[in-house]
């Protein structure tokens, strides 16, 4: 997987369908924050509203990894959570399309 | 300092006193979490927001140490910041309270 070939067009696809994803995923993610902030009553929901907010920057760092060895993957995963339809996608090498779908199935 | 003795009572009047200290300072951690909760429009902000959050919490387990060994310091950091009055350690021996205030003078 390390060794497919970008093209320019498929890397402006790629960079434009990542940061749509990473944008609607924070923004879902602001929204849960800000329901969430307002249902913190005690120090422990305090506390677990801080290890909520923790995971998911955690979680959220680990996933946007924009190394074309890992891209397929990344685009895979985002397809099958939501992030991103595979529409958006359009325009990338059929091969690619055909592996990040299968890797969606498998999901 | 570790080898303080603490009176039934001083350990009553301590241990409530500490108990307000904390649920003053946390109650403020939560109103100016909901407020800056809904400042949060960017990316950035979000994370900035969290490592607000993380480093509160940080200072707050590290300041609230029950031990009889650091109480009379934890007692004169309340104090110099304002969760906690001098009035509300009456009861406490005069010389843990003359030691209380002469760490809040000098801090």
């Amino acid at each position: 997987m390390s060794e497919i070939h970008w093209t320019q067009t498929e890397q402006e696809i790629s960079r434009s369908a990542f940061d749509r994803a990473y944008q609607r995923e924070i923004q879902a993610l602001m929204q849960d924050v800000a329901e969430r902030a307002n249902q913190v009553s005690e120090v422990s929901d305090l506390w677990q509203f801080h290890d909520f907010l923790s995971a998911r920057r955690h979680e959220i760092d680990g996933k946007y990894d924009y190394r074309d060895s890992v891209l397929i993957f990344v685009f895979a995963q985002l397809v099958r959570e939501k992030w991103l339809d595979l529409n958006e996608l359009k325009g990338l090498a059929a091969d690619k399309l055909a592996k990040i779908s299968a890797l969606v199935r498998m999901g």
